[in-house]
């Protein structure tokens, strides 16, 4: 009983409105902090921040133990991927750095604090959601994407490798190179430098170019069919809702009823 | 009563058409003669144009007071975000610039001039009102790109600044270059000075563009979606009020009413 | 009469599918020797391309000639644009070229017959005209987009001319430098260039870029709304045609007689 | 009988889920040994790979054989473009290589084996067949695009040929420049070097621009609206189904025979 209310304590913590605004204010500090240690500071300076950077560490932890007691079945508070991830980030921040190797470690780990901010505001969590339900349905027109680039790699790491080891050396860079012609880098640079030995090579990048932006078009309608789909099945079952008082087959049914009755009384 | 007549003159002027028309006019004018000083002018021309700003400048000064004269309520006159703006630039354009200093503010001011065209012009007004409205939509994408970027950013500094100064030397370098390898500008130079390093930078540039390109897609399809939903929430009021005149719930109470008529004669 | 029939047998040859085609092929031949014009030809190839050229102009003659001929109102034929600009086009390519300056147009003529490819095939015609019929309604974002342009161009001017006239000298040359900024075309270079002056001149870069960015984006939105909007028009022209038969009006309308009936018969 | 029941297991091989996964782990291995082969190998690397080369060969026939006898009429295997392109890669692959012209052909058809990932997986040969099956609906813009390109590289060749015999000597060295333009590459260098001798060259390619966005925005939204109307399609139809059970005919018919029988009620 007495933990019960304990934990109640802490539940009414974590969903208090200023509870979050302090948490987000917090977080937004540590991401300045994070762009202040990329300029160059005095000592002084670096040891104030050095200072925050614990309490900051501190806050976090503080937070985590209240979002955890607050969870009413402890094994849940870790099904949540967000969860996990702010704990880890928070443990790995605990762990003192004296080593140079583990303290690049230590600054990424505070960089990705500023990760906190998705798991913090429910809006950015949702979008990102969608976002990543969104991708599997691209996965095809991805996997056709990919074997374009994977021949085209190929087939160029065939014939370009002599020219220009740099670009073309094997299938790992000419992926890269392929990237870099479909973002319109400097590719007519690749390409004379190709149509030197081989004057019918603009055949294959201009060719590359078009299969890579019409399956990129592709995956653009892809997606946005997708969301008007999902747009159109909202307002439909919106208009469902608002139209379900009377469908034409309860009329048909009514008028059914009536002609019947009609009958009856014409037998009469 | 005098007053009152007066000021509805004010107004029937401000309203009438070749009033506006001449207003565009001396708008076009004042853009063109911004243009006209970018060019070497002979002493002359310089003084003519001298006087032709003065010219547009009172001819401005009167049309704000005809405005001003014509509002019915004043207070209402400075309620309006345009009305301020456009008082303000003929204000500024009153002080008499002899400092060189001030001489750039005086110029600036001339420039800006060009802006009353939105102002004047109902259209456009109507459209940049629609451009801000759209804006507070894409806040969630937006910051979800600002934290992607400042990520990259942290990331891009802590690892690349002893390499390149002046594409990563600090947070706020890294976020211009980031923006820039956004745009494809030259990016793979930026790519291969970091490889020379990094031999697996390619995946920090690979996986920013695969980011941005995605969280940017996702802004656009969201604003096609706003769109379409206003549209779609237009012709649905268009439709209800065409079908107004009668739902199936209508055809239902009638066909009720009918039944009860029927069963009524029935029993008689 | 006889002239009746002679126009008729004209109508019917200018209408048939074979002229057509015919007409194609020569359009597309003149399109291969204006191509093949522009490679190193023996004299011998040149002689015999300008007598194929003569042959086309007088082919391109008889043509106009019958179409003029088989229409039935001959004033009615200037009036369509297209006629206007293909009668031009053979009648300049009638006159001889001997002077190298005049020469220079015959030439430009000569390649202006390609266009006679949209004058002939109806369904080029076509795309054409909805393409232009579209334009109009885009022109407050272009002049929106337009006023932008010019204010960032006179700014531009105003600070960078003394940093570098080939991009910053007057308003002509900024809105062109400015034109290769929206299409991120080394903007970098312009922008670090600019930066060595005043650090913080990217704002006036990324703002432009914003701006620009939004304001074609809503273009591109506006054309899309457009479309969708016609198409949904159209959509439910069929469906009130396909639905004519029966409206929700029809059937109350039904019902109300059917009740006046049963009333009668009540009464009865 | 014997022979049936022999064709009748080929096709429970065929058809069984586990075929398709190890064939496609096959595709999918030989794709890696085509990748792997761009690296520098051990000769004794090389070896092994030239074996399990061998291996995947007759995997392949395998795989082919069985399908083809499977087929229950023989004409029909061959009426499929996918099995004829299988047969024929598996055909030459079986070639012995000796010679090194050809052995570069024995190359390229180990790299084109990457795309029977297409013929096999059903879901990327649907989205190949929709991708084909929307190009020609494309057709007049594409056609359209051409004619632009084609009389702005005509024109170009007669200007700009004396200046940049490498952007603008022939029709199709200038075609591949415009396409370069297009592309936004280096574009502005281009017209500079043009604008030295010509001042206003710059309109050439601001309009070619022009045109090229503007029909390519065209082409985007054509195809847009065919996917759009594609959907509308499927949803009414599904719809139509859906309701299939009354429609406001059927009302009106029923309430038709409904009056018909109060009348008849009425004069009794």
């Amino acid at each position: 009983m007495n933990f019960q209310s304990f934990q109640q304590t802490f539940l009414r913590i974590r969903s208090h409105k200023v509870f979050e605004l302090f948490i987000v204010s917090v977080i937004i500090f540590s991401a300045l902090m994070v762009g202040a240690k990329t300029y160059n500071l005095s000592d002084q300076l670096k040891f104030v921040l050095l200072w925050l950077d614990w309490g900051i560490t501190l806050l976090f932890l503080m937070e985590i133990t209240i979002r955890f007691l607050g969870e009413e079945h402890k094994a849940n508070f870790f099904k949540s991927g967000w969860n996990i991830f702010d704990s880890l980030i928070v443990l790995v921040s605990l762990v003192p750095i004296e080593d140079s190797d583990i303290a690049l470690v230590g600054r990424l780990i505070r960089i990705f604090r500023v990760l906190r901010m998705i798991s913090i505001i429910p809006e950015l969590r949702l979008l990102l959601n969608s976002l990543i339900k969104a991708l599997p349905q691209l996965g095809y027109v991805v996997l056709l994407m990919f074997i374009i680039f994977y021949i085209y790699a190929a087939v160029g790491t065939t014939f370009f490798a002599h020219i220009n080891q740099d670009l073309w050396g094997d299938i790992a860079i000419s992926l890269l190179t392929l990237f870099r012609v479909m973002t319109f880098e400097d590719w007519t640079d690749v390409m004379y430098e190709t149509m030197a030995h081989y004057s019918f090579s603009w055949i294959y990048f201009i060719s590359f170019i078009f299969f890579t932006a019409f399956a990129f078009l592709n995956m653009v309608i892809g997606i946005v069919v997708n969301v008007l789909e999902e747009e159109n099945q909202r307002v439909k079952e919106l208009q469902d809702r608002e139209q379900g008082k009377a469908t034409l087959e309860d009329l048909r049914d009514e008028i059914k009823a009536l002609k019947e009755l009609v009958v009856l009384g014409n037998k009469q």
